[in-house]
């Protein structure tokens, strides 16, 4: 097959109709010599993916391709990378495509919140003005450290969703002691937080399931939580856990389904409550402040690559499988996957595939 | 002297006019086996009394005795009491005067946040019913674990505001890492913000004061601060010292005072934010979430025993001197101060004296 000029991808044509997305034809950015070309061969839905078709978080370019948890092989490699990386290896991108890697904050592993030169993997502009395109495509082209070795074992529909969603859950994890011995709260139970309930138990935690009702349950148990409060439906829940958690993680999908002034009675003096939920429409977090008493609130947003390193890394040894379904990568498997997660009708990640039926015939 | 049935106090016996204290003589409460009884020298004056006098905070009972910041003798010594404490010892009273003792959180060093069975040293009432009177007063009673040894070197009138204030802001900073090699704000430069400056440079952080306006810069400097910031006055020092604070304790007496969206970007990739501001009139903290990223905030109140104790030993081993104005005990004194507080004309800190010629002739 011929090296592409043009890359390909099931693109939003057209803002109006975004859950009917088209097979578009785009032109990649111009390439650096720190880039790496990667042939796409899975990519996972993420929540924000949704939200930017459907023009939540502001317009849509046109032609504009979403996808941000890619999995893929090496095929081509800029002159300057110094990784390691090279031809052929199966990598993985999540949701970032670039940082300056000079910044106080690059160099002490926080490349996440470079505020220098910080570019999306999809939807936002490089300084050139080049809109990102992500993993809904034939392939991707960004700088080599944001492309990440895929451990073997791991198969790549079930490594993809691990890009964005699960080291979104995985970095306030690490970051916060998560291990044994502790005790650790995973609020939502949908696609981030199932893995949440799964790194948590691989990482050794104790687990702590919260769900505002009884349907995540089972589910809850089956992945490996050790205990479930439902919050809206179970009684005295903040005296039977009080003072119980070292840590808690809010996945839900809205700040507002959350009632912080419950949630932070279940935690222990010194305890921390991480937030990774987006907000919507600008929604705010109201403390009242001596509620807050000992206990900290802090947000956080994707992971570094060497925490992406060690979640791979914990992943390919503790075996640990997160719940996907994979749909095939075309207009028709994108809409289906939109329709349903509308409905939220996701159990608990989807994951793109065929892409040799779509794009590398 | 014989030993005195009924104590005697400066009192609020008119909550119309809470500016005039009087001569009170009141009961104190029943002794129990834990309890001790201290004849009092000093007093310090801290703001959660001129709130709770001026009855921002609710009712003020007829006869309150204020005051949370004791230094005395011990007098009377229980009969189950184990701490070793003994007649004549010079201790301390902070804000505290009982806590269960046997609950998770106190168990844990953490007394200051039971909930089983709290009680202010002044203000709020025991489970008999008994409101507890505070230290501008001949003597007080209470639990023996509440009652802290002083350091010999440490002089009455300046180990008085170490009880409250001082701990108020030690505790956030000793619980969150201030020492050599950490750069830690103090915000609000007033009666526990001087306190802080001296706290966070005499364990060998670097020190960075803010207050609104160049008011306080001098002081600052004097007290050992590094750097100061006036928020409302300098021009971009979001951008001068982005990414720079491990650690900032809000000190100011009102969160509205304070541009949260500001200050966190002063702060590295997880540092703190901890607020010690008693919020007025159910003021609440509004944050927005995405704003947070990395940093978390919490609030944190007084400190426990053993806090306490490691924050006599630092003032003690490097000699910090706190700067404080001595009034006399009486109402007068105790008028003149709230009259002053009120205006702001405080630098930095009362303390009550002269005991001896008001109660202990």
């Amino acid at each position: 097959m011929p090296y592409p000029e043009k890359f390909q991808g099931v693109g939003i044509s057209n803002a109006e109709d975004w859950k009917h997305p088209t097979l578009v034809t785009f032109d990649p950015k111009p390439f650096c010599d720190h880039d790496v070309d990667i042939e796409i061969e899975a990519c996972g839905i993420c929540g924000s993916d949704f939200h930017i078709a459907a023009g939540n978080w502001g317009p849509v370019p046109k032609n504009q391709v979403l996808g941000h948890e890619i999995i893929g092989r090496v095929v081509k490699v800029g002159p300057k990378c110094h990784t390691g990386i090279k031809l052929g290896d199966r990598v993985g991108v999540g949701a970032q495509a670039l940082a300056c890697l000079e910044c106080e904050r690059c160099k002490s592993d926080n490349e996440q919140y470079c505020t220098i030169d910080h570019v999306l993997t999809m939807w936002t502009p490089y300084k050139d003005g080049y809109i990102a395109q992500g993993g809904f495509a034939s392939h991707v082209r960004l700088h080599e450290h944001f492309a990440i070795p895929i451990p073997e074992n791991i198969p790549s529909p079930l490594a993809a969703p691990l890009l964005c969603g699960g080291i979104t859950v995985f970095s306030p994890l690490l970051r916060n002691g998560c291990g044994p011995g502790k005790k650790v709260g995973i609020v939502g139970i949908g696609g981030i937080g199932h893995m949440g309930i799964l790194l948590a138990k691989a990482m050794g935690a104790e687990v702590y399931a919260f769900s505002r009702g009884h349907s995540k349950k089972e589910d809850s148990m089956r992945l490996g939580a050790d205990h479930y409060i439902a919050t809206l439906e179970d009684k005295d829940w903040t005296e039977k856990y009080f003072t119980t958690l070292d840590l808690l993680v809010v996945c839900s999908s809205s700040l507002s389904e959350v009632n912080f002034d419950s949630v932070i009675k279940v935690m222990k003096i010194g305890g921390s409550i991480v937030s990774i939920a987006a907000p919507e429409h600008g929604e705010k977090l109201v403390l009242q402040p001596l509620g807050l008493m000992g206990v900290s609130i802090s947000s956080s947003a994707i992971g570094s690559r060497k925490e992406i390193e060690q979640l791979l890394k914990l992943v390919s040894e503790k075996n640990v499988k997160i719940w996907v379904e994979e749909l095939p990568i075309s207009g028709a498997g994108v809409h289906q996957a939109f329709t349903r997660m509308e409905k939220g009708d996701v159990k608990y990640r989807f994951t793109l595939v065929d892409y040799d039926k779509e794009f590398h015939k």
